[in-house]
Order: C-alpha cells, then sequence, then structure tokens
C-alpha cells in the first residue's frame, strides 16, 4: 500500500547522514532552521570507512562542542615515521617526523571511527534541535522551478521521497549480527550504486512504506560519491582515473616491527609500499599497495580477486624482515567481525559545478572524490557543508541576501582541486620506487624529497591553512577567479566603489580569509583561561573582536569607549530590535594589567547588562599570563600592537574584515554587502 | 497490600545513594562486585547541597573516567579575592590569591551541582555495571549476627526493606513541577530526620508497596546526617555544637562589586562576614553571616525566621557599598524555582566508631559533619567510600584479607579528625571581627593570619596531602596510632618480623601513604603524553611502577630484565592462574632516549602478550620532551635517580611501598600481608 499525502513543506532538506550531511544539519539545528536530513540506509555505518581528522577539523568539533568526546576515544597520531630500504634492500627508519607542526593548531591529528563521529553529531542535534536523521527514506524524484529561483519566499524545489519497510534499507552486506563476513564495500564510495535497486526492490515488495511528496527552499545534496542529487542536475564529476590498487585491512596487528603504534610508510625495496595508521583500541589500518592484483578491462577493480589473506601476503613481503600477522580483526562496539578489508581504487575527480541556481547545492563525496591515502576525505567534505551551512542559515532566518550564497562554490570549489592535486601527488609518492641511495636514480624518489613534500603536506593536510579568496565576506585585495575556483564572483565595496580592504597590517598575525587562530586569554572577570577560538562558539553569529590595547595607557579607553557606542548602532542596523546578540557577538581582548583594571571599566556596549542575568562577564579578555597555564601572549601571536585594532569574523571564525578602532564605517560596508538592513 | 518475600543475597549493600554512597558503588561495578544500592527518595536532587570539589576529587573523577565531564561544565575557581574594611569601614580588597598551588594536582578546585555529579556516577555505573540505584527503598530492620563477622562465606546481615511507592518517595518540597518554592532544605543534613515519618506514611498509606528480607554479607551506610544504619548500630555523633548562623543564596547576581566572578570572602567592618562563590551557568553562592537570626533555645535553628530576602538584607550590609540585588534564582536544568535559600547550622561533630566488626561501616555525613564553608563536605565524604570500596572488594572477591578492613577506620577517622580542627578554625575566623589595621587588636583577626591560615587551608583543602599512617597497606615507620586515628592497627613485617619500610629515599618526591603525584611521561610505542596519573586507573589492581631508570647505561636493562622475571614470580603467587593482570598492573617508566631503544627492547615480563590481542604497548613509558606538551620532567619530579627503583601503589593511588629494582623480597612481603595466597 502506497499512499500519497499532501506535500509538506521544509526550508531546508538535506539528502544523505553521513558526515557531510550530518555537518549540514548540525548548522540548521544550530540556527534553529526548519529543516529534514533524510538517508536511505537503515542504520548508521559500524565500521570500517574514513576516519582521520585533521586538525581543522577537530576546531570545527570544538565550536559545536564536542572535540572533547572525539579527542578522549580517539588515537592521537604524535609522530610519524618513514621507512626506506638500505642498500641491502632491507627496510629501515629513514625519520621520524611530528604529525604537525604545533603552531598550527591548538589540535594534533587523531583517528576514529566514522560511526561514532556520527555518534556526536546525533546526539549534537538531539541536544540543540528536533532535527533526527530520518533514515530509510529515499529520494525518488526531483523537480526544481528556475523562475522562482530568486523569489525568498518560494519553495521552487519539490521531491518525491519514499520510506522504505525495515529489511529494505538494511544493505546487504549489513554487520548487524556480528558474524557476518564483511568486504566493508557495501557503503564505499567506490562500490557501486545500489540506489536504483533498492527503489526496484521496494516497488516489489508487498510492504512498501509510504510515498511523500516535500517542497523545500532549498535541498544539499550529501548523497556521496553517486550522488542521487547530482544526478538530477545532470552533473558528473570529471577528472583523472588511476589504476593503483590499494588494499586496507584493519585488524589488531601481532608484529615486531617497532612502529606499529606510529603513523608510518614503508616503501620496501621491491614489494610496494604500506602506510601504518593506529587507530583506537589497538586497531591498526594498514594501506597495503597490491602487487599482484591487475585491473580488470572496463578499468574498474575486480573485487573477487581481493582477499584479507591476499593483501595480509602483500603486507608480509613489504615488512619483511620484521613479522606481521595478526588473529583479530576490526570489531566496533562488541560487534565482532572475523574478517575486514576494503579495496580502493584510487579515483580523483572533481565536480564541474557545486549547484543549481544556489537553491541545490552538492557537498562532499558527491562533488570530489579521491584516494584516501591523503587522510582528507571525510574532512573535506564535512568542512564543504560546514561553509554552506551558515550562509544557508542565515540566508533562510532573513538576515543575510542571496548573493552571500555564491562564495560557496567559489570557496570550496577552489579547495577541492587543491586537495585533489595534493593527492594526485601524494598517490604518485606512495607509488613510486625509493630511490637507490648514493645513486643517480631518476625514476625513484628521493627521501629527502619525500620527506621535504610530506612536511608541506602537513599543513595542507591540517586544514587551517585554507584561505579563501577575496568575496562579499572577505574584504581584501586579490583576483576574485585567481584566488577562488574561477567564478567571478561580487566583492565589499566602499560607498564610493572602491574595494573594501580594511588595514590588515595592524594584525600581522591574523589572514583575511583564513580562520582565526588561538591564542590563550583570561576572562577579566574571573581570570580562567581559555583557548580563544573555543570562544568562537558555531551559533551562527558574527563576530567583531575588539583587541581594545592597552586600556591602560593616555586615550586609549576613550578610543574603546567611542568605538563601542558607534559599533553597537552599526550592528543594530543589521538587527532587527532586541536580538542584535543573537545575530552578533561581540569579544573585547585587551592588553593592559589586568589587576590594574576592573571589568565594570569598560563601556557597558562591550558587556551587554540583561535585566535578569545582569552584566555578561564573559565578553571582556585580558592577554597575560595565568596561574596554571602559563602565558599566551596572544598579541604577540596575533601580531597585534597596544593601539588594538578590530577583526570581523565570519560564523566560520574565517576573518572577514581588519582594521583600526575607529573605522566603524568600514564595518559597515563590510556586513553592507550581504546583510539585510533591518 | 504488603508481600513477603524469601530472603534474596547480595554481597554488598549500599544505604543511601548520595556522592559518598555512589562512590562506594563506583568501586563495586569496576570489581565486579555483587552489590545493590538503595535510596530512600523517588529522586535525585535537582538544586542546592554542596558542590565544591577539590582537585583530589577530581584526580579521583578521572580515575573513573569522568572527570573531563565535570571539567568541561564546571565553574573553575582560580583566583580568591580577599576584603578587608579599610581605616573608614569601607571594604576593600586586600587580596587576590590563587585558588590552589599548582603543584599540588594537574587540577583546579571547581564548582559543580551536586545533581550532576549524581548524574556522572550514574552513567558510570550503567556503563560498567549491572548495579543500578534503587530508589524509593528504606530500610527498615537490621540484623546482625556479630558470631559470623569473620566466617568469609557468610551472610550476618539481614535487613528488611520496604519498597515505597512513588509518592511516598517523594520528598515533600520536590522542585518536580518547576514551580514550586524551596528552601533547599528537603535533603539537607540540617533538616530534620524524616526517615521514620516516611516508614509511617507508608504503613497507613493503602497502595503501601512490598517489603523484601536482604541477607548481606556487607553493609556500607551512607545515610548522611541523620544514618539510619548509624542509629541502628546505637552509634551517634559528638563534638562541639556551635550557635553561628550562615545563610546561603544561590542567585544569578545583579552587582557592582568587582569580584563576584572570584571565589571572595569578605569581611565587613560592623555587619559580618560573606562568602563568594560563583558557579556554572552564572550563578552564584553566597554564604551570609546572618546577623538578625537568633537561635532557639534547644539549640536548633528556627527555619521560619529566615526568608531569602533577609539573607538579601544581611548581604546587602556586608556588601555596602557595592550594590547587590538579584531577579533570578537558582535553577537546574531548565526547571526554574523563584527562591532558593539554605540556612545551615554550624554543626561539628565526628562518630567515636566508623565500623561493626568490620562488616558494617559507615562513611561520609553518616560519621562526620561540618560547616559546609571548608568546601570539604562532599570531597571528604566520596574519599570515604573511594578508601573503603577497593578494599571490600579485594576481600569480597577473595583476593585480600579481612585484616585489611581495619585500615579504613585508621585512616578515615583521622582524616574526619583533621577536617574538623581546620573546619572549626575557618569558621572562627570567618565569624571573627577584622582587626583594626595597624591597631592593636587582639580580639580581631589581621588579614596576615587570615592569609597565612587560607594558604595552609589550599593545601589541606586540595585533598592531595592526606597522608596514612602506617599499616599493613602503607609500609613505612612511624607510630602507627598516632598517625591514624588512634587505633592499634597491624603492619606490614618482614619474615623476620622486623617492620617492612623499604627504601623510600629512592623516590624523593613521592611520598608512602601519599597518593602518586602526577608528572608527564610519553608512551614508548607511540610518543603520546599521559600525566602518569591518568594511566591509575581505578579498577581494583595494585599496581606496581617500575622506574627502570636510564636504561641505555651500562648493567641497568640488565636489573631490569632480573627484576621483570622474578616481579612476575611474586605476583603469580597472589593470583589463580590466567588472571594475574586482573589483580595487577605493572607499569614501567625509563629515563633513557626515547629514539634510543625500541619497545621491543624490554623484557616481556614488562610488555605483556596476549594471542589475540599482541604486546601490550601501553605498559612501557619514557622521561622526556614531547612534541606538542612540553617536557614532563618526570624523573626530576619523582626525585628518581638514574638508578630507578620500585613504586608498589594502593588501588587508590596512595603509595604502599618503595624500595630498589633487586627488593623483590620486600615486595612479597608487602602483599604477603594482607593478600591471600593463590
Amino acid at each position: 500500500m502506497v499512499q500519497e499525502q499532501d506535500p509538506s513543506k521544509v526550508d531546508v532538506l538535506i539528502v544523505g547522514a553521513g558526515p557531510a550531511g550530518l555537518m549540514a544539519a548540525a548548522w540548521m539545528a544550530r540556527c534553529g532552521v526548519n529543516a529534514r536530513i533524510v538517508d536511505k540506509r537503515g542504520t548508521k555505518i559500524f565500521n570500517g570507512q574514513a576516519d582521520g581528522l585533521a586538525t581543522r577539523t577537530l576546531e570545527i568539533f570544538d565550536s559545536f562542542g564536542f572535540a572533547d568526546r572525539v579527542w578522549k576515544e580517539s588515537f592521537h597520531i604524535i609522530e610519524f615515521g618513514l621507512w626506506n630500504p638500505d642498500e641491502e634492500g632491507v627496510i629501515r627508519r629513514a625519520d621520524r617526523l611530528k604529525s604537525t607542526l604545533p603552531e598550527l593548531s591548538r589540535f594534533q591529528p587523531v583517528l576514529l571511527h566514522q560511526g561514532r563521529i556520527e555518534r556526536f553529531f546525533l546526539d549534537h542535534l538531539k541536544k540543540h534541535s528536533p532535527i533526527r536523521v530520518e533514515r530509510g527514506v529515499i529520494p525518488e524524484s526531483l523537480t526544481f522551478d528556475d523562475s522562482l529561483a530568486e523569489d525568498e519566499d518560494a519553495y521552487p524545489i519539490q521531491v518525491t521521497l519514499q520510506h522504505l519497510s525495515e529489511d529494505e534499507a538494511r544493505p546487504e552486506q549489513s554487520l548487524a549480527n556480528g558474524k557476518t563476513t564483511s568486504d566493508g564495500l557495501f557503503r564505499s564510495n567506490l562500490a557501486a550504486d545500489d540506489t536504483d535497486e533498492l527503489l526496484a526492490k521496494m516497488q516489489l515488495n508487498e510492504r512498501a512504506g509510504t510515498r511523500e511528496v516535500v517542497k523545500a527552499k532549498y535541498l544539499i545534496g550529501c548523497d556521496g560519491a553517486h550522488s542521487w542529487t547530482r544526478r538530477q542536475l545532470g552533473l558528473s564529476l570529471e577528472g583523472e582515473q588511476t589504476d593503483l590498487i590499494w588494499g586496507v585491512l584493519d585488524i589488531i596487528p601481532i608484529t615486531d616491527f617497532p612502529d606499529i603504534r606510529m603513523g608510518c610508510s614503508i616503501h620496501s625495496a621491491n614489494s610496494g609500499s604500506a602506510m601504518v595508521v593506529p587507530r583506537e583500541k589497538k586497531l591498526v589500518r594498514l594501506y597495503i599497495q597490491l602487487s599482484t592484483v591487475e585491473v580488470g578491462d572496463k578499468g574498474k577493480l575486480d573485487r573477487t580477486n581481493i582477499t584479507p589473506e591476499m593483501i595480509l601476503g602483500c603486507a608480509q613481503k613489504i615488512f619483511a624482515p620484521y613479522k606481521l600477522t595478526y588473529s583479530h580483526c576490526d570489531w566496533w562496539y562488541d560487534i565482532p567481525v572475523s574478517q575486514l578489508q576494503t579495496a580502493y581504487q584510487v579515483g580523483q575527480r572533481v565536480c564541474p559545478s557545486f549547484h543549481r541556481s544556489h537553491r541545490i547545492f552538492l557537498a562532499g563525496d558527491a562533488v570530489h572524490t579521491h584516494s584516501p591515502k591523503a587522510g582528507q576525505g571525510m574532512n573535506v567534505s564535512m568542512q564543504d557543508s560546514y561553509n554552506l551551512g551558515w550562509k544557508l542559515a542565515s540566508v533562510v532566518n532573513g538576515t543575510c541576501k542571496r548573493s552571500l550564497l555564491e562564495t560557496y562554490q567559489s570557496e570550496r570549489r577552489r579547495v577541492a582541486q587543491d586537495l585533489i592535486a595534493f593527492d594526485h601527488q601524494l598517490s604518485r609518492f606512495y607509488s613510486a620506487k625509493p630511490a637507490k641511495e648514493g645513486g643517480d636514480d631518476h625514476e625513484g624518489v628521493g627521501m629527502d624529497v619525500f620527506k621535504d613534500f610530506l612536511e608541506r603536506g602537513l599543513v595542507f593536510g591540517s586544514g587551517t591553512a585554507v584561505e579563501y579568496g577575496p568575496s562579499v565576506v572577505v574584504a581584501k585585495e586579490g583576483d576574485v577567479a585567481k584566488h577562488g575556483d574561477g567564478s567571478r564572483i561580487s566583492v565589499a565595496r566602499l560607498s564610493g566603489g572602491e574595494r573594501l580592504v580594511g588595514k590588515p597590517w595592524l594584525a600581522k598575525g591574523i589572514k583575511v580569509g583564513v580562520r582565526m587562530p588561538s591564542f590563550q586569554v583570561l576572562n577579566q572577570a574571573d581570570a580562567r583561561p581559555w583557548p580563544f577560538q573555543q570562544l568562537l562558539r558555531s551559533d551562527g553569529r558574527f563576530r567583531v573582536v575588539v583587541f581594545a590595547g592597552d586600556v591602560l595607557s593616555e586615550g586609549q579607553m576613550g578610543r574603546v569607549r567611542r568605538l563601542g557606542e558607534r559599533l553597537l548602532g552599526v550592528l543594530k542596523r543589521f538587527t532587527p530590535k532586541g536580538v542584535l546578540y543573537g545575530v552578533f557577538d561581540v569579544l573585547t581582548i585587551h592588553c593592559g594589567d589586568r589587576l590594574g583594571i576592573e571589568f565594570m571599566d569598560f563601556p557597558e556596549a562591550l558587556r551587554p547588562f540583561d535585566e535578569k542575568m545582569g552584566w555578561d562577564y564573559d565578553k571582556i579578555f585580558v592577554d597575560g599570563p595565568s596561574h596554571y597555564e602559563g602565558d599566551g601572549r596572544a598579541y604577540e601571536g596575533y601580531g597585534v600592537g597596544p593601539e588594538g585594532c578590530l577583526v570581523v569574523l565570519r560564523p566560520d571564525q574565517h576573518v572577514g574584515f581588519v582594521s583600526d578602532l575607529e573605522d566603524v564605517e568600514g564595518v559597515e560596508a563590510y556586513f553592507g554587502e550581504f546583510m539585510v538592513r533591518s
């Protein structure tokens, strides 16, 4: 019995509840957007899949408040070992590198199973909103009325959803009974798409579920490499398809190889390469170059050739003379799985467009796929929807104009292009034979070249170096197309028409377009130290950070007081009466002597008063030594002098505008470009 | 309808599910003991009550794995402000002190509502055991057969439990509807006892619940100041009863007083004293000396005189010339309460005995009560049952002898005595008038005296300085009675009869009888830094810490290897075959060059092998600089030289024995004194 219902309406419909979809949903939850998220699967994943978390991803999790859960459960990668054959062809440790550069982030990279990460997102949705993942729900048809695209009140998108019965939604290779041998591909990006199959099966099934028609203002397709949404838009991934075959094995290894608990790369003399990635709960993931597998004539991997025994066999050749075996394979949460391996074809692709009319968006694997070894897939996917979510929420909520949305593709498609270029290089490096030491080997990759590449990779891989080009929300010099994905988008301008660029030299440690770095500051009222970044919550608000400077020096507090009054005046122009602090947050950091000044000495504009809650003690901070956590030296780190400056942050912590304490006109020009005047 | 059931049996019955009872239950959960915990209340508490957590308590929570939840939600006390009247009688900030001494602990004191702390314990029980708090269950009668006390298989205790109906179990001043005005006394120690009332009400009630008879090997009474268990033993609290009256107000203050977000003490010239204790969620707790309340002729506070308005009035006089008011009072978890105050009589008492025949034990407020201002009540109560829990569990589980249990009263009654002496002094200090500055005021307390007292109080209050006297589990010199509560208990002895004292001078930073301090060490296999204390999980196991010294120096690894083999031999004598690592944990810290040695170079005795799990990579640590967290300098901190030493830790992290790497006989003598040979 298929029931037809009247169309329901939703502002944002998210298709796919993997990490990218959940990240989008997290924004909708925090910004109070009327949203739904559906996934064709009946259960969340249990094991396998991507699980490396870059430091920027941890910063993002922290801004939602659950990085601590990840930090506690995950395996921390501290060092990275490089192994190369010596002159006799025996692998030896050539070097050990730090896993990241300490100055990049207050976090280090960690490994944690994707299923746990999804759990933290689900808990977050539950805590902050009525939004719940609707599982076993599959989109069947999509229509889009382009003529309504610019009508802000319209619902130009119509989607028919099928609600599957429980049996239908369960993937065939489900691990639910804990005993089934799984080849780990059942939800892999490189497995064949089963959407059509699921739909067909459902239509034949007597216990078929209900059909539902949904009208939406916006749709986000986070439905993976085989994206149904992308297909509806007539888009496909493009780019190079390579023939490098790697096997992946999640085991508790029994080995005398010394660096088995380090991140590690091994180049053997004649048996190919391996990567060692330790994980939580004594697990180690091995990426193994499969020396004995051929690709079929269609360029697709013939999976039937690959077995865990075969992958282990290849690994043993690479690890020799060290011994490697195992008796226990991947399990998660008491679901023991006797054997698990995943085999990837290294596919590297990027989609030509990330949206249709800025109404339907694609994010994550739907628009870029690449090899798993860069450890970037899940990170970049989540960062896509992290970039999109706040923009979409602020447009839906009526505080920002639709023109803001064009920055999504410009910013994120560029990142995808960079990633794929990096990944391509990395794959080549791993698959190349090592150069013979001391020799004149032009084909092989020398250890010094490889090490240098890896070190540059640490910066790229951290995700903290992403720099968005000039746009309406990034006020700076530079060519729009060149610093983005090539699209010609708008930029912020002063009333005279010249480009808004502020005075970025007042904060030499802060780069416009890059996420705000973190240094420790102290709360003026209670002396508690905070990594400043931890105050930059993902709550959808723009932030003005007032570097008040040395407020005890002559005239400085007067400047701060004048700024406070004028700034409030400007911010009020972009917010309906009474909700200013729902749209903006103003944080002050001064560098005067903490004990020489009181909280109450600061202008009330910077420490808002509420009749029930009194003054807000969590708005004034100071750069200075703490009792228990050292000295943050924040002004030094941010490169700000005692004269102070103004920094405007986007809701995703990326820096939008920097100027001096007098440049309230600049702040107004900045927000005026993309925000709705009330 | 009252149903009689056949007696059920349980190894340990815990009466009372406040923090002390929950701490006992946590041990039972972790040690796999067959235990039950009952509480007469139908719900856990919502607000009010003690909520200061000392650093040692946080260390204990961390050993169970939930300190991070407390740390995240709580208010961190960083500084403490001292306010005194100036020459004109106007209060001024005299000084600011650190809230603790950084070298005492890796934590700082925090404030968090007791209801949340109970929540974390409940989650912990759920995660680790089938033990659940049985609420609305009230003990009605207790019989104890003393003749069976020393029979390890006997159940000499019989308790009749009444299961209350939901209505009966709900306290009259329940805040369940979120609107009721509460005076916060409904579960206070100083409220009248309502056990008899509850029982009587139940007998009259037609919907009375079932009656149950339980036979138990052991019983722990954690049932508060009016302890029913204590009454059954014919014991009562003794000591001084004072007439100092303080009011407590939990509000969101609206005030221009600058230190309102600091821990703070205020001595006014003529209006008494106040303490400011900021809490989570913008709340501040004010302890206010009530200048206008008299105690009735029975020496008991007449509660009807005390209103929040009256307490606020007293506070306003003390805070003058600063303004103080509020419009919002305590709430917890969306349960708004329009007014909450608590009034304490400062009662300071300690019980003459903490047990009956080492079968029935009392812990927490059941054996000591004191004023709330020392912030120690909940901490010392939990630390009581933290001390008792592992001892009882190891006796019930058959690994330790009953003689171990006599150390409970010796160790904890002494702490209670010390606390009450400290608390008495503190109360006098707070209630005394401040000395006039510069004058020759013998009655008043000078600021320097007060400050000095407070600084000494930081050490005491942290809980980290508790030093247990010599006993079977603390092998050291000293008079047993003098260093305990006066009881004459046994001590560890060598086979020749002389006292076992080891070579404590080999670890100058480690005190026998005190909890093991924490310094950062790195995991040899993966380079991750750990505060060493974090590895000392509360899992019921004794730990041998092998300070292996500089293993790269000549002969040292040979010493370590010989130790490893002999040590395993000794430990096996105290464990049934195959469960050695269920009873003992062996951790190694060396101070050689980390990169100069491999994990596999250490003897297998120190890195156990399991056929399924491989080698245990989490047993070998090294003192050295980390990449991201500085240098722990652990050997320097522990005062251990390159020759190394052996340290035996009790399951509660207190140091039991220190000697050199050859003294395996000492280790055997130590464990032989109180452990059962297999």
